[in-house]
Parts: C-alpha cells; sequence; structure tokens
C-alpha cells in the first residue's frame, strides 16, 4: 500500500518522540511492502516562534492532502501565563482540528499489566479497565461565537453551541463503537442545567432505538467525574461533548498508571489523526528521555483506523508489550532498572518489527 | 445568642438527614444556651409535587429572613430523563442560590483515618490530604444569557459570562482562606481557550499583590482534573468556575473514601447555607439506613462560619469522631460491624452532646 504521512511534532519533547514512531512505521513498511512517504510540518510554539503563525497555511496544506497524520505534542510554557498573548500555539490545535474536520477525538484507557503498580488507585479498582472516550472535537465552547470581553474589559462571555447534526455524528461513531464492545453507551452531560445537554441527550434518545443491541445510560459529567475514580470498569463506551470531553479524558488518564503510554485518535470526515495524550513536557525536550510508547502506539492505531491494517498494528503492540518486558523503556516507567534512551527505545523497537 | 435556621430538607434522604441534624443543633443549644428556633421549607422535587414551583415564593421567605439555612439535598429520577421537561428540581436549587446570592461554594476536603481505608487511591496518595475548593455558584454557564434553541429546535446553545466583580469577590475568598492555611492558591481555568478564563487569571494576578504572603499558581481544568488524583496533597486553596467547580468537586470528593461525611458551605451577601456534598440517593429515601454525619458536620459548619461560634462546632466534630471510633454508624460505614439507623446515629450524637 501507498501511504501518505504527514508529520507534525510540534514542542517540547514532540520531535523525539515522533522520531521514534517514525522508525517504527518505516520498519512495519519494510517488513510488510508498504511504500511510506514521510513530509514534515511545523505546529504550536515551534511554528509561532517560525512563522508567527501556530498552525501556518504550509502545515495545513502538507496536513490535508496526507492519507494520515502523526502528531506530537504542543505547548510551552511561555504563552502560558499572559492572558493577553495575542498568539498562542493552543489556536493552531484547535484551527487544525477545525479546517481539517476532526469532530471525533477518540481515547482508549486500558491497562498494561507490568505498569499498572504505578496507578494512583488501588489494584481492585483498576484492573481490568477497559473504556473509550469519543470527545466531539470541533464544536462547543471551544469555537462557538460571540466570545469576548465588553468594550471596557471587565466582562467577559463565551459561546457553548451545538447542533444536532454534530451530535448525531459523533453519537454514532459512539453506538457503532459499543456494538464492537461490551455494548454500553454512556452518554456524559448536564442535562439538567445546559441546554446543549439537553439537545445531546435528546439527540441520542432518538438515536438509540437504531442501536437496540446497545445498552445507554444517561449520566451527569459531575457524577462520571466521581465513578471514573470509584468504579472506572462500569463504563465501555462514553460519549460526550468537547469541554466535558477534554476535562474526563485527561482524569481517566492517570487511572491506569501509564499515561506514558496511552495514544488517541483524532477522527473526521477525510484525514485521520494521530496523537500521544501526554503534553510537551517542555522540561524534558531535547534530552532524550521522553517515553516514546505512546505516540508508537499511536501509530499502531493509525494502521488500524486509517488503513485499516490490523495486523501491522499488532504487530506494534506486540513489540510494544515485549519491550515492557524486556525493560527496554525509558526512565519514567524504568522502576529502578536500567533507562534507556528516548532514541535507544525506538531503534529497539524497529530492530524488533524487523528481525 | 438568637439563631433563627431555616430548614430545606428536600427530597430522597434529605428529610432524614436533616433531621438528625435538627436533634444536634438543638443539643447544642441546649449545652451553650442559645435559643434556637427553626422554619422549613419546600424545595426540589418535593415542592414541585406540593406546588409546582421547585423554589416557591414561600420557601424563599423563609430563607432569606433566616440567619442560617441547613439544606438537605434534592433531585428525583423522575425528573432526570425527560429532557423536555418544563420544571426540574434542579431550577429551584439554581434560582435559590441566585436569589440568596450565595455566590462561593466552599468544599473542603479531608480525611478521618477511621475511613481513609475505602479510598479507591492508595493510602500514600491521600494520607493527609487536606484542600478546599472555592467554587463560583451564581454565576457563568449556569445563569448566562441566552440559552435555549433555535426555532427549529436543531441547535441549542448556552453563555458562559463572568465580571470582574464576580471573580473578584471570590477570589479574595480564597486568597483569604489561602493567608488561614498553607497559603497556596491555585486558580483553575481553562485560559489557553475560553475568553472569560482569560478574565479569571488576569483579575487573579491583579489580586495577587495585595496578598503577598499567599503562593498562586495558575493550572488548566484538564491538568487539575488529573492532579486531584494523582497528588492531592499537592493543593490548599483552589477557585474556580461554577461549571470547573461542579464536576472537580464532585471529582474531590471521593478521594477521601468518606463522602458521606463531607459538609459544605454556601456562602454570600447575606444568610449562608450549609449542606452534605452527597445528592438525595432516591433509592436509600425513607428507609433510615442514611448516613447523617455529613449533614451534622454540615451543621457544624454553620456554627463556625454563620454565628463564628468555634466551641459549638468544635464539639459537634468531637462528637462525630466519637461515633466513628465507637462504631455508632449506618450501614454504609459500618464495615461489618453493627449498622445504626440514621435517626439512632442522630440520637446517639444528641446525648453525647449533652452528656
Ligand atoms: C491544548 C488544549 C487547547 C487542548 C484542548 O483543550 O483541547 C488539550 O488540552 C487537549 O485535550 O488536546
Ligand atoms: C443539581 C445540580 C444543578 C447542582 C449543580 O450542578 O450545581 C449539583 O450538581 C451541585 O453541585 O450542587
Amino acid at each position: 500500500m501507498e501511504m501518505n504521512i504527514a508529520l507534525l511534532p510540534g514542542d517540547g519533547i514532540g520531535p523525539e518522540v515522533i522520531a521514534q514512531a517514525v522508525k517504527v512505521v518505516e520498519a512495519i513498511g519494510q517488513k510488510f511492502g508498504h511504500q511510506i512517504s514521510f513530509r514534515e510540518g511545523v505546529v504550536g510554539a515551534a511554528a509561532i516562534d517560525a512563522t508567527g503563525d501556530p498552525y501556518p497555511d504550509s502545515t495545513h496544506e502538507i496536513a490535508a492532502s496526507s492519507d494520515a497524520i502523526l502528531f506530537g505534542a504542543i505547548g510551552d510554557p511561555k504563552y502560558d501565563n499572559d492572558p493577553k498573548a495575542k498568539v498562542r500555539p493552543e489556536q493552531g490545535l484547535l484551527r487544525m482540528r477545525q479546517k481539517l474536520g476532526l469532530f471525533a477525538n477518540v481515547r482508549p484507557t486500558f491497562t498494561f499489566p507490568s505498569l499498572i503498580h504505578k496507578s494512583p488507585l488501588k489494584l481492585d479498582r483498576v484492573e481490568g479497565v477497559d473504556f473509550v472516550f469519543f470527545r466531539e472535537l470541533t464544536g462547543g465552547i471551544y469555537f462557538g461565537e460571540p466570545r469576548g470581553r465588553n468594550e471596557q474589559g471587565t466582562k467577559a462571555f463565551d459561546t457553548n453551541v451545538y447542533s444536532k447534526e454534530e451530535i448525531t455524528r459523533l453519537a454514532r461513531m459512539g453506538f457503532e463503537a459499543a456494538q464492537k464492545r461490551r455494548k454500553l453507551l454512556t452518554c456524559v452531560d448536564k442535562a439538567n442545567v445546559l441546554a446543549t445537554s439537553r439537545l445531546w441527550r435528546e439527540t441520542v434518545q432518538e438515536l438509540a432505538p437504531e442501536y437496540p443491541d446497545v445498552k445507554v445510560e444517561y449520566e451527569f459529567v459531575d457524577a462520571v467525574a466521581m465513578r471514573l475514580i470509584q468504579w472506572p470498569k462500569a463504563y465501555d463506551v462514553l460519549i460526550t461533548e468537547n469541554l466535558f470531553g477534554d476535562i474526563l479524558t485527561d482524569e481517566a488518564s492517570v487511572i491506569s498508571g501509564s499515561m506514558g503510554l496511552m495514544p488517541s485518535a483524532s477522527l473526521g470526515s477525510a484525514v485521520k489523526l494521530f496523537e500521544p495524550i501526554h503534553g510537551s513536557y517542555p522540561q524534558a525536550g531535547g534530552k532524550d528521555i521522553a517515553n516514546p510508547l505512546a505516540t508508537v502506539l499511536s501509530a499502531a492505531m493509525m494502521f488500524e483506523y486509517a488503513f485499516d491494517l490490523k495486523e501491522e498494528a499488532e504487530l506494534i503492540s506486540h513489540v510494544v508489550n515485549e519491550s515492557l518486558a524486556e525493560g527496554v523503556v525509558t526512565e519514567d516507567i524504568a522502576d529502578g532498572g536500567k533507562a534507556y534512551k528516548t532514541s535507544e527505545v525506538g531503534d529497539w523497537l524497529a530492530a524488533r518489527i524487523l528481525a
């Protein structure tokens, strides 16, 4: 197969972890006889520094004309504490999501037996946890208008807005995923307060009869924030709006004890994007110590979701599990054993694929 | 002292737990020579059933003309899954908060040594946790206009709005609380996306120099959702907007393993309200099994925050700790020991106060 992959490494540790995913993807290409070409674009703080724009047109052209995107991470503290900054790295991310139509962020949470002891939760709560969030990614209060200040600057406002269509396309993805899993869908909203949430709940209620094999539960976002910690095993597929999803998927990411390994996919109408859920960790950037496994597993998701190549995806997961079993890991999960460099882990995985 | 206390028991287990708080408050009154009178009002589903209005004027008059309010819980599942319901119990709660000007919800999280083993978190994460949220309660997306649907009903919208004044008065409470505690204030926002959050951050930054002894940290809501579980000990005082506070305080409530004991206060310009953080648990209503301790400890907060009577507050906390130590507790925390009835726990606490 021919594959055109856009690389958007971004900021902090982004470039280093993307470089390891590239090694792995190239090894897969070699092994399975795929023709894989890469093109790279700047995004985030790196793009502001280079072009003044966190998502320049040149990057969009590369991304939009690719078959899939591998994304690193963005964000730089120098832009965080200046509320009046005119350009921020995050604007690039948001513009990218919207221009590429990436309306669904898919975030699985599952456990790695060898890392589960790192979970802040007790073993009986976290063993066997396996759920996936479908977060709406191009609507809601992230993009709604009007937003801004009054003339004197003493009042600020944002608008949360959702259409039935936006909810429907995201919800259908959730229903379909539930059908392939344990057939439980949880619609997370705040229908006791928000008009948008009532439209979410109503829309999901209307769709439910089309998926008679899926049990649908409706739960308020505050209750989910609790139950995710109390009984994370209770969940299978969760669907929710953009802001709730931002908060809850990050909360969920600490459950398994293996945040450095959690991949994600952003799906939409055309191109699909894959990225680790962790941030840009600027403090660790350039030191060759960052854990590349989440990005490598995001590349595995890419083979499965973007190219329907399950065997390739499974081989990547398999060698990642081998690296864990054999202790070829970075310092964050080395647990007193030898700490490998980011680049060494990448080399090892690529070599193992070709072995 | 003379005290006029409004009782708003609400729904589900509300009436039962309030009844125990009344026993305790009366015992305190007798012991310390206070003249305490109670007036009761309906609120929530109970009020809809009785009057068609979840917060009738008669209840508001009682609440507004009292020195303090003891509130139970509201919510009934029969109103939850009907997104088109015209009247909902929660509307009563929201109207009450706004009409009484209860703009700050104060939610402490702390641990009880005898219950800490019930936490879903590992002991080393939760031991010694002691933080308090100040959640803005009468602004933001809960009340902003416009909110509703377009004509065809295919699009819904809500408005998040904050003024500098609303932020300032809440933030000052947080700063002052931090000064009396460990002097760390965390401003929780989403300033990388929301205009309202940027006003929050800017306003807090402007106030900070007035409190030079307080260290201020700014953290995104998604990061706090993670760190609350990873390292809850990192926090001291957190301030945040209404919706973020709703989600994060509920998340925080599961940390200590003693949710059935967590009290809260809602403060404002005039009257102050005290309530347990747990819900109305309709399934348990009327069975005399609900844990009354959170409501009893809310009454303790009332003596301290509404009447500045520290000794009274401490005596209540003291007898609650005795009931825990001696196992005079309801089935949810009986742990295989004898399970006392709700009413028995209340009787025991009142008798102990007078002993
Ligand atoms: C960086 C930020 C704008 C972004 C978001 O809020 O969506 C991030 O938190 C995420 O979840 O991808
Ligand atoms: C019942 C609901 C409207 C309410 C809220 O969202 O404020 C509740 O969750 C709370 O936190 O007191």
